[in-house]
């Protein structure tokens, strides 16, 4: 709660600093990369474990429970208003998949947590976004903490929003604050009767939530590829400073990346390994597939790092190149044409007893001495390899 | 002792070198931070181990022990004279917290240690502040070291404060010299009698207080973030040498940071995979939770010390930057009117026979000359995109 | 799907940018540097587990499925036209080998993989170009993805090609969407009726296979080697920027090598630890025979990224060393000329009381006093070693 | 013996290229500084194992045997002539502790190996000076060698000296070339009769030396702090080239730490975890205490060294921002003046027919347009912020 | 094959580029550091496995056969011409030593591979040449390989030569191309009649031609350490390029070096953990020995390689430091020189109403004013700590 009204007042004393700057670099779109970085603890400070409070900003208006209940035979789909709705299908022994977008309401999570006995610091991770991705074995039941990625287009910078996931016995919980479509295909394989996913049982489901927002890391990936394409050619051809800004708000955008993506790859590893009751052998072979898609997305963020890292390298270089350059003309004007002015200077001179001043030929010879000057330095710029 | 003297005699002598800095500059501050990076080993060298000597500045005028004794029933607090009014709830099932603040008297610690027969070695520790965070398992207690973190405005740093924490059969000793209010929740929750705390053990006491030390990190860690935001627009908009100065510090706080935050993962960790009898089953779920708090405090150091480098290496092409834009205005200046000082220089010459000078259009033929000349030039450097 | 149309989008829109660049740094390349860095997931995000559909652009006309089968007594070759063809040797004791060129056609990968009974998510991942390198056991069989890679001379990139393999128990089959010939020697062999690998079961000839794709490694190395060699050469003798971007496109190669080198490396390991039924102990002998190679491949990736990391400092340098050369003979040009310049100035002004101007012995004396400030400066500056 | 002549070889060749150089730069100081860098192999090479030659500089010019005999009732101290001397304690129960200063005489080495049955490589890793921090675990007895550090203000380096230390059933051998006084306090403890350690074993004695030999690294890492410190303000404030030098001489001082301190690590942990009969339970308490200061003394090393990385950017940037403010001067310099000049230029050349000449107008309108250039070109120069 | 004729095709186009350089850097070095590098796989590739071809350059004209028999009682040494000489000792239970110089000749290998029985893999192995440092447990024999190498002072070069040997129930088998002398001090031992190796097994003289093999590591370390040394005063005195370059080359020797040391510490470690029949218990003493050495070795390599990165440091701020001081100069003669001749340009101009050149005290007082200027300007610098 204090935190939130800080951040608040940290935006106005940003703003006026940087009025005329581009959308992509004002402070207000720093102060969000860096509410992704320093990622908030979960509670009040020394509030009591179990405090059910979310510490996120509220970005939906109505809270949304959408219900999935099916088996091999049969699909019951609907919207329910409260969530005791879905505890009857608690002794059924279909699916039962309820994803619940918005968090700021936290009455469905504590009516779940109630009815289906979830530990305390459970409910408290599901409300506190923010959460590095981790999975707890609890008993009767797994949670997962991810986070969904996505590229903003408006702002240039990566999105990250915290999905909760329970497991249980033949349910899966999913919470998470703003509605995505990630889970949109998962849906419509369900719909369609005659897919796997509805003979399986409910760590399939699971499987195919967190497969579809590990598959939706790579569109990101894609996206910060092209940008860094972009930035390869400019640097190489024209590198201007906003060329170093944009290098370094990339590379800020994949610090976001590397803090889901790590995290990741370990909590699937656990999986893979577990001998929880919830993960049956047969998933585990799936789940096997998004760990390698996990540590093909980790490989790439890395690699993508390395070619950031070696933009900032190809700028400074280029950079000192042209100074280089810049310094190359400014020499090559001042060492031909000082000396020859300071001879024009010679011949300007008042004195009387110039001898030389009253000869018809000294002024012609005086223009040869130039030439022959001005055509020594360039002859030795030349050997120098500068021009 | 003689370290002591050592530093008194650093102090004067550095001094006098920066009379004239700002606060945040002067070597008092760069001692106090040096001071918390070498650390002072624990007794006078050579002393034999289990010497009771508080080897750290005296912070506090007065030892001030406050003493909680509680169970689901009642509950007992007070301020206590002597360490000595303690030792009678030894035997009691009740649980039992007692803070040391003010470590200099080591009476306290030599009482408490004399009748719970703690190890010379624990005491010696407890005392000796600069003490690495480790965990210790010994025969029927458990000895804790942390640093509780607190960021000081007026100086811009971080500072670190031992705890040494205890947890014995039921019973809790916490000891630092300076007084914090990191505990002032923990003690609100045991005051409220409906509080899962007072239902539970001294694990879970011990929990509850480390929980509160870690949940302060995330204060630092935001203070820091935001100096960061503040640094990286300032990088962007108008570096200066003193905003180098001030990355620089910033880098030399949170090597602060992490040498309290690393070893407290490797604590968590090894509580957690811990079987000592003071642990129970029902608070290691919530040790947990620590540790993965504990985590992402780390994983945002790393995340912030990367953004410092990275605003370093932007300051570093900032600059040269800027120096390539001045020489550029040199050499443009300088390109365009040195030819043309030539050219004037030529014509000032006092040949007697320069036929051009008697001619009617020579005048304002050269300056159409010197006009071209400059028009070149200007031409050369838009084509170059120096203009 | 849609990821290919987003490909078609960004390749004409970077082409104009860049016109007339040399072939080595245009768009196209560039562009498919990154196709090989941000490898794609293996299908439609969101699509079921198991869907067969070819993720990489089609390289070839035509499928092509060349069949061997051989034993010690026999060997049988020849192209099938249809997958079908192979299917009754899988009854038969002597060892078949299916090679699939093209993997457009997904027929002949779901064909097989429905008689033989391979796992839904392997035939997916066969068709799946852009797998990371890795190695499953299956029940039965064991299937392999490797990249091959060759360097290829026109663009001065190297590409990579996945393959993928399956070892059964008398039978392997390998996949790839283009062509290549580093199994052409293992052919030869095979049709060498003493060699040894007539007398081997398919493991062996699955060791060969892997064997010929490591041994390509070296020839992509040294290609790269004598690339680093050329540059270390150039960045010595006459560093230019584009030895620079030279450098900068290596280190990018070298990535795309290291991908494919690293995970080789844990595969390999994973076969010598395995005891999978279709390894038998006499070919372990030769797959340590592979990982000794692939380790040693592995070495030379890092050492040549070591080299390249060092010719970037040695450029970096470089420059700036030569700006440090072009500086001082800007400053000894003029810091000679300029004060000589000052001296005729003076004698050029037009006061009407400048009593040395009458004096013969003025202007010869004012030249050697010149001489003299020339002196002086040439000294001064040899003195300092810059002459 | 041939490396010996080698080093003899170096040392006059370097002598005469640095003959003005100061104490802490000279070239003897520098051989000093490898020699402790390149250890030098521990015999002849090719010579057979357990040959006894020492391979260090003889630094002492007697051999001296401290003799020290203890148990809880008495106390038997004094220098012995010869080391057989000590032979008829082995039998005794007391504890005896042999100090051996100065190893260029192998008798006292031979003759304790011989009697006590020693392995021939212990004894010659005694003799060879240089050897890497290690702990040996043989029948009967405990090998350790560790590097005793200590910081010579003279050079401003820091000198490393070998103590190898032998723990057997019932005494203790410690052998070194150079005498110290780290041991000085231990000796006071074992003559103070009521002291723990005169009631404890030999391993009791030797945690102690080995304590005594941890404590003494703080001395030295605070010393370099304090360089550290001095340079931080020098680099802020008055960076010179000589500041560079000494934060790269302490860099390298700090990689003379490090390889003392890294390998006492493990040697600690392993005694840790080590169940060999002369290492008892009692003491094990005590050896991770000085696990612990190891741990902390690594933890400031690597501090240290991030501190002085800190240090040689920050020095790299000033100088870079000094370079900076050095152009801007003279561009704002030439580019006021250089286009003054050119005017005054043009009304000093001779030509007869220049209208304005004559005009008595124009001198004062020139002057003015020259005052008008000037403040452009200030204003121009105070709105980039250049000024 | 292909290759040998590959790298031959670029010794030719690589000379002519720097046909004029000193011998250290001229083209064919170069590519003699590359060969060590990018070590060539170990067989044409796609060949059959076992096949026997030498893939090194010749470099001896004779192949040479040594032979020493021994054990307690006697020794038979001499040169035998064939093989087949040495077979019947197999037989003996006296330790037989048998040295291959020149491996171009495959004979030697093929009949002693055929004779012991060895691996075709291992015969392969001993011929190609480039390979990493490895151990290989097969039944009955050891195989192992490691790179001597050795300080080209001509070329300034680090080489490496591939040394393979066979340890088997009573013979030792060494293979290498070029013969050494690290060996002698061996056979010198072996001729002492009352040495401890010739009561000692086949493990034992193994052993002694291992540790041969590093000790002669140190030889190296020395030569590159004084190396650095010499660099180390270069830079601070007098940096020119040609330093910077010799810094490079020494980085990239250090690559080689690194490539021998790393495996071999693997080997021995792994030797030391081996429970291979073929070393006894006695001997593992001693290869931990041979362990310290090589993990000392691989110290002071990672130490040489900090050194030589901070010389590379040093030297670019010395650069830097360097253009600084050459800007400083020419900043203060163009700040100082370019107003004064301005105001000598002003009074040079030829109009006619220029009231002051009448005047007497024009020209002193104009004179005055401009050393006035200068003077300011001086104390301007001086005050900014420039002069």
């Amino acid at each position: 709660m204090t935190r939130k009204r800080e951040q608040d007042r940290i935006d106005p004393s940003g703003s006026p600093q940087r009025p005329h700057l581009p959308d992509a670099l004002n402070p207000v779109h720093h102060l969000r990369v860096m509410g992704r970085l320093v990622r908030r603890t979960s509670k009040k400070p020394g509030a009591p474990p179990g405090t059910l409070v979310h510490t996120g900003p509220r970005k939906v208006e109505e809270v949304r429970l959408s219900f999935i209940d099916y088996d091999e035979g049969g699909l019951r789909e609907r919207e329910i208003a409260g969530i005791e709705e879905c505890y009857p299908f608690r002794e059924t022994p279909t699916v039962t998949w309820v994803n619940v977008d918005g968090l700021h309401d936290v009455q469905p999570v504590r009516g779940v947590g109630g009815h289906f006995g979830f530990h305390p610091l459970v409910l408290e991770d599901v409300l506190s976004v923010g959460q590095r991705p981790k999975v707890e074995e609890h008993e009767g039941y797994l949670y997962l903490v991810l986070q969904m990625l996505s590229y903003d287009e408006a702002t240039g910078s990566v999105q990250s929003e915290q999905l909760s996931l329970i497991l249980g016995e033949n349910y899966v919980f999913t919470f998470q604050e703003r509605p995505g479509d990630v889970f949109d295909p998962v849906r419509e394989r369900i719909r369609n009767g005659n897919a796997r996913i509805r003979s399986r049982g409910p760590d399939y489901l699971a499987y195919a939530l967190v497969d579809a927002v590990v598959d939706a890391y790579y569109a990101v990936l894609e996206r910060i590829g092209d940008e860094i394409e972009r930035l390869d050619v400019e640097v190489m051809e024209s590198p201007e400073e906003d060329t170093l800004h944009r290098i370094h708000d990339l590379k800020r955008e994949m610090l976001v990346m590397r803090r889901a993506v790590w995290p990741l790859r370990d909590v699937m590893s656990h999986l893979l390994r577990s001998d929880h009751p919830r993960i049956t052998k047969e998933t585990q072979v799936y789940l096997r597939d998004v760990y390698d898609h996990a540590v093909q997305a980790l490989d790439t963020v890395e690699t993508l790092r390395d070619l950031a890292s070696g933009l900032t390298d190809l700028y400074l270089s280029s950079v000192g190149q042209r100074t280089n350059e810049v310094m190359k003309v400014l020499t090559i004007m001042a060492s031909i044409f000082i000396p020859l002015t300071f001879l024009a200077g010679i011949y300007g001179m008042n004195f009387e007893h110039m001898p030389e001043l009253a000869r018809p030929w000294a002024y012609p010879a005086l223009l040869g001495l130039m030439l022959a000057v001005a055509a020594g330095m360039v002859w030795y710029f030349r050997r120098k390899g500068w021009i």
